[in-house]
């Protein structure tokens, strides 16, 4: 096996629906700057309140990916 | 910009169906009582389990509101 | 089983003989302004010192109590 | 009330489609070598990625059960 | 010594100026609602950047203050 | 010296009358399962509270135990 | 409202003057490579001390700034 | 009022009987070697097992005292 | 590819000589309880000194091994 | 480079006016006993309140110093 | 002395050699695309088991780098 | 058994062969000043990196000897 290296950015992901959603958000975009990308951890859920009902989720996620020597 | 104040309130919901409705149930009994709700952040993610499967969902929130000058 | 609500309070309780009776000192005091108290978590234990001896304990406690809907 | 014992074991449920379903795929697993589930608390929410979408969500998970006398 | 009882309300000031200031505000208008403020903890600092600069420091307080018997 | 291998089971104990006691019930349950039990740690004190007083504490240990080679 | 999402950087400022001042030099810093900054972090303040004296600030930061689709 | 500077010693004391013992026990050995101590604060509390039962408390505690300029 | 469960038991192994070797010896005698291991993570180092020196080190693993439907 | 080892003391300075005012009051009062302070990090920042108003700001640090060979 | 700006990255190395290795492993890679590395920090140690043996240890650190000004 | 009272201090070692080395050379210029070391823990590992290499570790221990009574 080889020793990989995995690099790891932190981004926010929002949405209206769900905290499930707000991950798959962040994921997407994320993919549009990075390859390879390998896992994804939660580290903070929260999100804003409009006229006394959730507006919409954000979930901070670490992500990492695959770093390819150079 | 003015300068805001916001005071927090911690809060726990609970919900049979996910933790998406258990952190809804919370936000709007915290409406009836505090007005200009802005932001909550989810700090623990708990349940009961009955019969070997999940009973209900319970989310505890800070939920943050702007403070009126009085 | 219905959607339950719980609110929950921060307090610090002093007592000069025992960390049980700081929380029962918190709790009670507590008791006069809030009803329906379920549970208490500790989440700080200090006191102070006076003349190289133990003066006070000093307890802070969240205490969870149900939101009756208004 | 008797003096209650609760054991905690730790455990890892993944699912492709949420995170409650995470957390029940835990739940049941565990339900069938341990009796009397009282109740979870999540400490994790992780997941795989794969070609740039999430494969699967892992949630970790402390679940209390009583503790039968022997 | 008489057994204390202090209760901890949580609340985030702003301030243009400084996190002194920002502490400032908060105290300032806690104490339009509180009586017998004794003391304070930071435990977070935030802002908001605008146009590359900072617009306003956000410090979140814990206040202590002694709960009157009733 | 050997090098030597222990095992941590947590637990959780209740008693009515202290946070010591609770201690020793969960140890003294724990004793009835495994063998060479070794240290504790504190890892959490809760408690539930019934008309306005506390019913009983709750207190999370972390127990070490010698693991014997098989 | 769009789905938002925000990466975050973490940053370190130093100052000789105040830690204010070591939380712009960051921020001003950080504007010469990402654009649309939204908010900041602290989360750690340190420096170091010569001849008994502090001789400058270091405050770490995290800054979040909207992600541009591509 | 005066700038105080407190310095914070950290300790470890122990009993076979409670854990205020065990605090008491740290802080008058404490004050063997430093005066004016003014504060404490309990940051782990373990403990050894010993043939079933609890051997004795392990309390470690910071403590503050009033440093005098020199 | 299928939900896996996993599940999670915490251990510390001892060693003389290092740091991993001291891991590989919890490693070990844990695969004569378990079957499956996947992972590890470190939680805690630790050691003992004996006349000045260290004895050994002490390091608290949590191991995660598939949890094989029954 | 030799192998340098750090002391690390714990002392909480105050002071009416900022909170760097309080780190340089705790950083030249420990000055007075050690020698050789290279760093410090800040782990607390909380205050006194008086009649609605800060009267002082309370900054824990921890100081590294070198450690001379002796 | 000049006010330095660092920005941190955070990466995991692997080896199946020993921790040292796998910080290493990390830091020689990244310095493939950052220059100026100035320090790193542990904040995490992990690994993998295959057939009840270590396959390879993983440590993710955060490296700091001088942020030069463009 | 007599009722034990430990003291802790925190101290930094530095190698540059490894982290196991570091620890050792913290341990033993500690036994310059204090007697009867007990154990360690490790809170910190870090170090600095030099052209793109890691030119020492920096493991910030709490030691823990026996306080004799005087």
């Amino acid at each position: 096996m080889k020793n990989h290296v995995y690099k790891i950015l932190e981004i926010v992901g929002s949405s209206q629906t769900s905290i499930e959603d707000a991950i798959s958000t962040a994921v997407e975009l994320a993919g549009k700057t990075v390859r390879n990308m390998d896992w994804f951890e939660v580290i903070e859920t929260r999100g804003h309140i409009k006229d006394g009902k959730i507006a919409h989720y954000q979930v901070a996620l670490k992500i990492g990916f695959t770093l390819e020597a150079q």
